[in-house]
């Protein structure tokens, strides 16, 4: 299952092997880790570098430490502390068009997949986001919603991957809704067609139509990015 | 600056100190970070968990460790030892269909703004992957090609995080992009159709014409998926 290691960087071949050991199946998700004493016997390494690549794993939030329990392997990184793609992209300093890009690219293909896979009780769960949007008297608990309208959309895709790369970009997204809404609520007529525009995508999803349902998003997303000069404002 | 930290889990706010950081701005790309003993004293935590965060963000590829010189933020994470998505996608054992949904979400994107953007120099590097597609007699060097020359569009389509997106998958779409080949270039046919559709894409890319690219990229993606089935039992 392991083998000894021999190398000056000792943490990354730990990373390595346990890694190649999930590519071939031998660990699993929900499986228990050996003994960091184990670890320690069976891949001929300090304790140290043992600790080292599991506290790694466990902030990428692959690897899930019980108290008393022991080290699991994870299934899911949605309470990934760390989100490597949202720290890049602060790094970059890259414009408020480039998220926006990236929003339209993974939103008209989380809208078209829902349409097909998208089950009575989602569309339940997201008429409620929508009464919410419309009737909240308080922006924070309407701009949740919309979020949540969103995210719902992409778990509905039936993509696990997709749903997963919308999510590890989702500090991004959240403070992009958040300004987006700040700058088009101002106007109350915007507020109403921000509204409409989610209805459309419900009912094209209701409809299981793709193409109405890309189409919606679409437009969507292209009245947002009408707004964008102005959240370029906030921004900087 | 630093706050002193006090907490079970040491490590995760020190993670946590360096994002924000990250995200005001306070450290930038190429930024050296205080040494370990620095740390040690700003964050009044032990020098393990200084280390335990500083190897995660190194594994993450955040972290640049540089032997005698100290730590440094990096910018980009083309050599992250480890890709969290990848990674998890593995652990799902998702179907080829949901990497074939992801490359189609992703390089339609990237062809359409790769379209607008592309430079004459970017062209000329296209080319010469398209010359080894078609003239080399070796196809581990033909696969590669394939690969370079979608991985350049990607580049070309000058969104950082898109691009970045398509390589913290790139584990999934090398295997994804080899097994493909296995399965279509034997037939000498469709090894030419392949060179074609790489043609098309590349004719599209020079007019600049994006809704021509997104069509043949498309059309090229579409060709693949109709050996999909016969992918799954190369993977099964």
């Amino acid at each position: 299952m392991f083998s000894p290691i021999k190398n000056t960087k000792v943490y990354e071949q730990v990373i390595i092997q346990i890694k190649d050991m999930i590519a071939k199946g031998i660990l699993r998700k929900g499986d228990k880790l050996p003994s960091e004493r184990e670890l320690v016997d069976k891949l001929g390494v300090s304790r140290t570098s043992i600790r080292e690549a599991l506290r790694a794993l466990e902030i990428i939030g692959l690897v899930e430490s019980r108290q008393g329990e022991g080290n699991f392997i994870r299934d899911n990184f949605e309470n990934s502390l760390f989100e490597p793609l949202s720290v890049m992209f602060m790094l970059q300093k890259s414009s408020t068009l480039e998220i926006h890009q990236v929003r339209v690219m993974i939103e008209t293909e989380t809208a078209s997949l829902a349409a097909k896979n998208i089950k009575d009780k989602d569309i339940e769960v997201l008429q409620g986001f929508i009464d919410k949007l419309k009737n909240s008297k308080d922006e924070l608990e309407r701009s949740i919603s919309d979020k949540n309208f969103h995210y719902k959309i992409a778990e509905c895709s039936g993509n696990f991957l997709i749903n997963n790369i919308l999510r590890s970009v989702s500090s991004l997204m959240d403070a992009f809704i958040v300004n987006a809404r700040m700058v088009i609520v101002n106007e109350s007529k915007a507020r109403e067609l921000l509204v409409e525009q989610h209805e459309d995508i419900l009912q094209a999803l209701i409809d299981r139509d793709s193409e109405a349902a890309v189409k919606a998003m679409r437009k969507h997303l292209d009245c947002i990015k009408e707004h964008l000069i102005l959240m370029d404002n906030i921004y900087s």
